[in-house]
């Protein structure tokens, strides 16, 4: 098997990302080759469905892959040489008329919209328990803190509310997103496909059959130098880890400031009899981590030609790392919210600062429920 | 006056950014202000007319701003103090009830609507004539190339087409952005607004006063310490760097190959004979200045407490400078494209190549139209 | 004159950047022409001196210049123009056998050196505080914290230590940065400077020169597309930004606690009372602010050619921004140290906590010490 | 064992970044628990050394491993109560007074000298292939470009000489680089260590001798929040990739032009045909993704306290994933220029210019071969 290079030893919510892990990708590539060879069937009536049954992931010899992507700069060349042995007499049915790009950004998309859509699903967990607090909390008076000095008074729930809202904004974020499927062929014209079928509308048809197959939008085009819907998911995983990151910030204050605390925490080499806020440690970090990532999707944004030089392969890493800590973070946040416990002393405040804190958790509830018609409606 | 700082010197497209400059920001700001006092007066019947027609940006102390933006980190206590004193009698009208932070988010997303608008309409020329150039290149073979090589054939209208797309891109982020006014007071629950006003819906009736007055979008909310619309402006900023960066790559590579020249070209200190891709190397280095900035508004987005003791003010200037690279770009793009010459030497390809290729110009048109319809339709 | 585009309306700290400002870079661009006049003048015998006595910065037609940087991309096509106008009979002495990018870089290095010499004095007197004031608090037992828990017993002296380190870190960063001049003709072998002299080895005696007559180092080649030298001034200039960044965030932070308070500290305009810890706030949103610039240069380093179409153009900005945020974290940190009240409330430690703190806090100082002989000594 | 999330199948050069992975770093954990053990016997004069080599990374329970990362936000906990059962009766002498991240960040600079010499290695190779590709093409005539177009005349081995001026420049930078044991116990001052020796000099004693035992720097200090160490040796990575990439870009326009060629090219998935330069490519994208991880690396180095909550934390991904770029760039490079063809044409230029490049490839040999005085001197 292929020699593992990173399997969590540094990375604190590896399992919570393991579904934008090389397994994870791996199964998306060949899910998309498995997706073209029905398209193709859809198109010409043949029949596709007992030659996509013989592509198969699990008996890939992953070391011949990594050598080849290495050889050849992408994954896909030796994977299709895989592939089309396993399709014996079928081979030709196999990548039919496609290009690396097509078969890479596809899985990509793939990977992202079932890693966005289990990050919303943590996040609307994590949007339940906040709704919950706030409203236990609507009542309990506190004094917000501006520029880290005390300000003015408002209402726990009022501070729970604006928590709601950025979970509330990165599904919106998420639910903006859009993932289509990539099909241009060599040079983003699909030619090879129109000539292998006989017939000039093949791109379009096969593109549209592709997204139907695999549940992702058909873009109309190809996007081959356009990466304009990289950056969108993007900035959608990079929204999910600041809203978490945010929240994480102000669960590491509260547990400075000895009002919010874990209801168990991590422990510490040096000093055992500490209760560190982990989660919050953990939210922080991963928010930090985000922008850097994207910073280079957008250097890697500045595409050339039919397909560029480097640009394009630089955004591998970037686009699953964030997805990675998207995961990381909705499912950490998901589990710090459930876990915490208040603790702040009682203040007082005037009735209007009450009253002003709960129509912001009324207008933060609502705009979560709208966002959430699935959830389950708490009383 | 106060000193500038910078005016324009490293800045190659300064003027085209003018929009995002201090100029126009002090004077969002002042209309923010002044919106304000309106949106009172709106709501409790006083005549704010003459009281908002006191405020003046022009006629202000700069020198006592810049002096107040180091003493309170913020420009807005300084501001105020000036405006108040031009409204006179009625100063208690001037910024009642509300934060600096209100202030400064509103105006910066008065200047992101206004910047982003321009960047649209000059992406709507430079699209035109992506269009025209798509059309009459349609039949054109070329040899499109993939990883710096030689690859297949399809036609320039086709490549002209990917770049058609990428705009097509860029007019799609910028309509998807929102710009909402920030109104929340000193914590974000608008108390001050409800105590002053002597009704608890004070808040939500001032913000969507607020909004109207401006043409902005009223959220329902305060986003003090969510800064997902921020994000979201960011985003639309830097796609149309990205956009018009890509075509730039492709600009100077095309002249790199000889293909596609501009009409009149920078001269050089050494060379006095170059040519050179002046508006594709901007359009390039702007391109790669945009990332980073996003990369800064991500890391400020871990908000904290109702206001981050430096985050918030990490914002301003990637903020302001996104929409200045957008500005430039979007400008160096409309003038690119209009005074460029093809001189590709003719090549043959086959006809499923051209045909193809046809496919995808229809396409890119279609997609360009449908997002230009006040666009004078070219025969 | 040239409309301002930015004079200090969102840089808090901008006074103390403008070193970094167009003025001074024009002054730095015109410094470097006049040096390589009389560093012809160095090798040719001819009288330089008073042809590089007329070029005169301050009579410069400063919209020309920014009309040309847009026509041209680069400030200095039109700067020779003046320059020459400048110098009458002797305009062929100006300019002679340079390239643009001779000029910007050496430009920009000579104000790094100035801009950074300036932010190290004022390191130095941060410094000096904080010596002061860790030998004050050197017995003062304090419980530190970890993961936002209180942890263990030190001293205020051993935190303040912790600080200083960071500054003495700052200082031998960039004491280890190096400013070399720029010289290597259009396409960086200097061929021009051969043929106008008639000596193979005018590149390197004029190198040599220009560096002596400017306090510059001599690399002894072209950088051109090395941009090492770049990428080492803006890691001196970012660390300075992170060291002072780290000190404001415990400043902000002890303002959270109540243990450390500005004497004074900046208004809101909400709630005139507050004593907002504003440097602090100052000193993390610079740190913030500076990583996304770095990432921009080294995105930009991947040049190519003898001259690349967009990466160099797109340092500009972010190097001299760098410098801007050094020279004002700088500043800030020494007014910040400076007017810091302790107001932490008295605690016990075990007698080998204070012990152990008290061995930090001398090698802190004697770190210190070395770094900055020119330092009187306090007692 | 602990499921993999990452193997290969999108990090085209992983095999060369294997001495970055998580396997490593283990290993340099264990190192360094071992390395303490044995400070310890230096210090005390107990028996250390069989307590040390019953620490074996080999056998650890890796899943145990990850859950405790989760749990704990750091590996070190769970690493310690698996050492602590290796060593069974002597279990007190493992990770005495120390902290985790004594262990974690002296552990990353452990792999930072080795994956930095590694790198170093095949930069000395790279670079001896260049100065004899130099050589070749002394006198070989080549019109550079600048801003993409033709320029002036240099030659082959000028150019050449360009590209090794950057291997040099990140020679430098590794030389320039620290690599510096962190050890400071809970809160920097190593309290726990005076304490448990019973001797005040016990940090300093057992940093040295940590040092020494691992053949790292002995800093004098605990750099627990002072992050200057992790930012110069994330620099040195990051030259390294800016140097390979600035060489991969020049390669990919080479092999564009059809002037270099590697002597073996990837193949693509749709043109069998094609001869893509892979190297290259993987040289501009490892380029484009070094910035962000830079970035990355400046947010967190905003420390605060005597560790923060999530800054540490976001450091080691960014800080591991640079070494791994710097490696896999450095080997990459190593093997790209001694895989190069030049099928430049022959063109004419002037003397003048042909002696004024041999100056420069002189002056870049001589730079060279004084960074490498271990290799062998080619003739």
């Amino acid at each position: 098997m292929a020699d593992a290079f990173d399997w969590g030893l540094l990375e604190p919510a590896a399992s919570a990302g393991a579904s934008a892990g090389d397994d994870a990708i791996l199964d998306a590539l060949v899910a998309v080759e498995r997706a073209l060879v029905l398209a193709w069937a859809d198109l010409d009536g043949t029949d596709g469905s007992s030659a996509a049954a013989e592509l198969d992931a699990d008996t890939l010899d992953r070391d011949a892959l990594v050598a080849g992507v290495r050889r050849d700069g992408i994954p896909v060349v030796a994977l299709v040489e895989q592939l089309k042995g396993q399709a014996g007499e079928r081979a030709d049915r196999v990548h039919r008329g496609a290009t690396s790009q097509d078969i890479v950004d596809t899985a990509l998309m793939l990977s992202s919209r079932d890693v966005l859509a289990e990050a919303r699903a943590q996040l609307a967990t994590a949007g339940s328990a906040l709704v919950a607090l706030a409203r236990r909390e609507r009542g309990a008076p506190f004094i917000a803190r501006t520029l880290s000095q005390e300000a003015e008074p408002t209402t726990l729930g009022g501070a729970v509310a604006a928590w709601l809202d950025t979970v509330s904004s990165a599904l919106a974020a998420i639910d903006a997103a859009g993932f289509p499927v990539q099909l241009g062929g060599a040079v983003g014209t699909g030619e090879a496909f129109s000539r292998l079928a006989g017939r000039a509308d093949a791109p379009t048809v096969l593109r549209a059959s592709l997204a139907n197959r695999l549940g992702l939008a058909d873009p109309g085009r190809a996007w081959h130098t356009d990466r304009a819907p990289v950056l969108a998911v993007a900035a959608a995983a990079a929204q999910v880890c600041a809203s978490a990151g945010r929240i994480g910030r102000d669960l590491a204050l509260g547990a400075r400031d000895g009002i919010l605390l874990p209801d168990e925490g991590g422990s510490s080499s040096a000093m055992p009899h500490k209760r560190n806020p982990v989660d919050a440690v953990i939210l922080s970090a991963n928010g930090l981590r985000a922008g850097g990532l994207v910073a280079t999707l957008h250097s890697a944004a500045l595409s050339s030609d039919a397909r560029p030089a480097g640009e394009w392969h630089a955004e591998w890493q970037a686009w699953r790392g964030l997805l990675r800590l998207a995961a990381e973070s909705a499912a950490v946040l998901a589990h710090a919210v459930s876990h915490l416990v208040v603790t702040a002393p009682p203040v007082s405040a005037p009735a209007s600062a009450v009253e002003a804190a709960g129509v912001v958790v009324d207008a933060s509830l609502a705009r979560f429920a709208a966002l959430t018609p699935e959830t389950e409606k708490p009383q």
